[in-house]
């Protein structure tokens, strides 16, 4: 960093292809205040951020903090958001050059982050027929959080879940630099929805096997086999990827490495159909592509990601 | 631009050293809805944050934009605001790369811009005892412009002036190559309290001629003499910089060239001084250093542009 706060602009230094990307939590809209510290809001916006920046591959550099809050908000609540989201960049390495704090009638933080990817970068578009389909971690304990904390329960492994999302910077860049990777998405709308956004960038379908999607412990304890949260409920920020099958060769020294889950979910599939999910009784379950909100979970109102078209 | 709209990340390439800043408008705080038309309000974003880039002699080559808007705002007018940034931007040669919508109670445009300064760049910190002070275009009448609207008017010069703040970008850049400027910053929260951020910054005082500082036409037929509007009132997006004596041969022809006024209004002066105010009928108002609240206009609400320290 060349000049930080207290500038006009934050002038840094950055080697090109640079990556760059912005995310946003609202009050009232992706969490409620006093579901979680301020520190961990900090942290969670920081971690949502980085999450698109692993999802291409990237490592993270630089960030910019977005803090608007009402009048009356308590200042130590808000220097210990921006406490929690520079101790969360800091343990990535990441400075945080600038920003920039509002009042507001809600309470919310947003985050720029400026990364790079030197080994090149993924994009969505690059899944082919004939990959196999992957996912890292577990899917829906997050979900399971949100709508644990929604019903006034806090301190299980869920909401720990819902409010301190995994990093998966160094597994995604380890990744990118095995050659063999088609598309890769990070899940932040849920598994079917974020398929989806693969899929209809590299214009192939996928088939899903239901009996592979990893669960956590706790979601198993909670819901058996119910994987309807782990299709849908989002805010996983684990990775979906889509990869040669030579590549099942290096999963298990990934997982070991990474201490994080890698699983193969299923597999890329011609255009035409679309995504499919194979039951665990060995039906298939046809989804139209496009149609992640057939797969809403009843009462819980999604979060909003979505890139303007 | 190397991948834009729609994936995790944009990935953009741009040489070092880079600027970036990030501004935002809230409903509310900084505008009421009607205000302007959608598409004013995208084009004043682009125009905030692309003021900060000038502010140190940069011109902006990318740009993000977070969109937030209640779940009943018409999408028409969100699409109008995006073009309206859209359009700014590209005048600009800026290439709007990615960005996010969310779901918030309350409409909010903010933006990301990634710029440059290619033959170096201003910092607010390098003013030095002896410079003459300058400023860009005229003060006020933004400022009365916001009155106006607050009091119901809407279409008369003052207004047009706050819903469409003025480009310093290529005069920024032209007057960081003669080699002769001191600090700068843009004049967004009034003169006085930006000439206090900046004489902070360089631990210098100055002295501010108040006969000498611009006023528009239209500024002066409302209100004649009163200056303290152009003193305080904030929003006028001109540049405030201060420079070596020997600038002053160059004004008449940099005011030419991109027909705008360019004004010595006063000069950098030892640290003890403070900030003076010169009157008119040659009084010497003291201003306390860093008390810009003591300006503040009655009735007027200053929008917040604050860095985090």
């Amino acid at each position: 960093m060349l000049c930080g706060l207290g500038d006009d602009c934050a002038v840094v230094r950055l080697d090109s292809p640079i990556l760059v990307t912005t995310d946003v939590l609202v009050e009232g809209v992706h969490f409620r205040r006093g579901w979680g510290t301020p520190r961990q809001l900090g942290r969670k916006v920081f971690a949502v951020n980085a999450s698109d920046i692993a999802a291409m591959g990237g490592r993270p550099f630089y960030a910019l903090i977005d803090l608007r809050a009402p009048l009356k908000f308590p200042l130590r609540d808000l220097e210990n958001i921006y406490r929690g989201f520079r101790g969360a960049a800091a343990r990535h390495g990441v400075v945080l050059v600038g920003g920039n704090t509002s009042r507001a009638p809600q309470l919310s933080v947003a985050a720029t982050l400026l990364g790079r990817a030197r080994g090149g970068y993924v994009t969505r578009d690059q899944c082919r027929t004939g990959d196999d389909l992957y996912v890292t971690g577990s899917l829906g304990l997050a979900a399971m959080g949100m709508l644990a904390l929604r019903a006034g329960r806090k301190a299980d492994a869920a909401v720990r879940r819902f409010l301190e999302p995994p990093s998966r910077v160094g597994l995604a860049q380890t990744l990118v630099r095995t050659g063999l990777l088609g598309g890769m998405i990070d899940v932040s709308d849920g598994l079917l929805s974020d398929l989806d956004h693969l899929c209809t960038a590299s214009r192939v379908g996928a088939v899903v096997e239901a009996a592979r999607i990893p669960l956590a412990q706790a979601y198993r304890q909670a819901r058996g086999r119910d994987i309807r949260l782990a299709l849908t409920g989002g805010e996983d920020y684990e990775l979906l990827f889509s990869a040669r099958p030579t590549f099942s060769r290096l999963v298990a020294r990934l997982s070991s490495t990474f201490r994080c889950p890698v699983t193969r979910i299923g597999r890329i599939a011609a255009p035409r159909q679309g995504i499919r999910l194979l039951a665990p009784d060995g039906r298939h379950l046809p989804l139209p592509v496009g149609g992640h909100d057939h797969f809403r979970v009843g009462g819980r109102r999604r979060p909003t990601h979505k890139k303007p078209q």
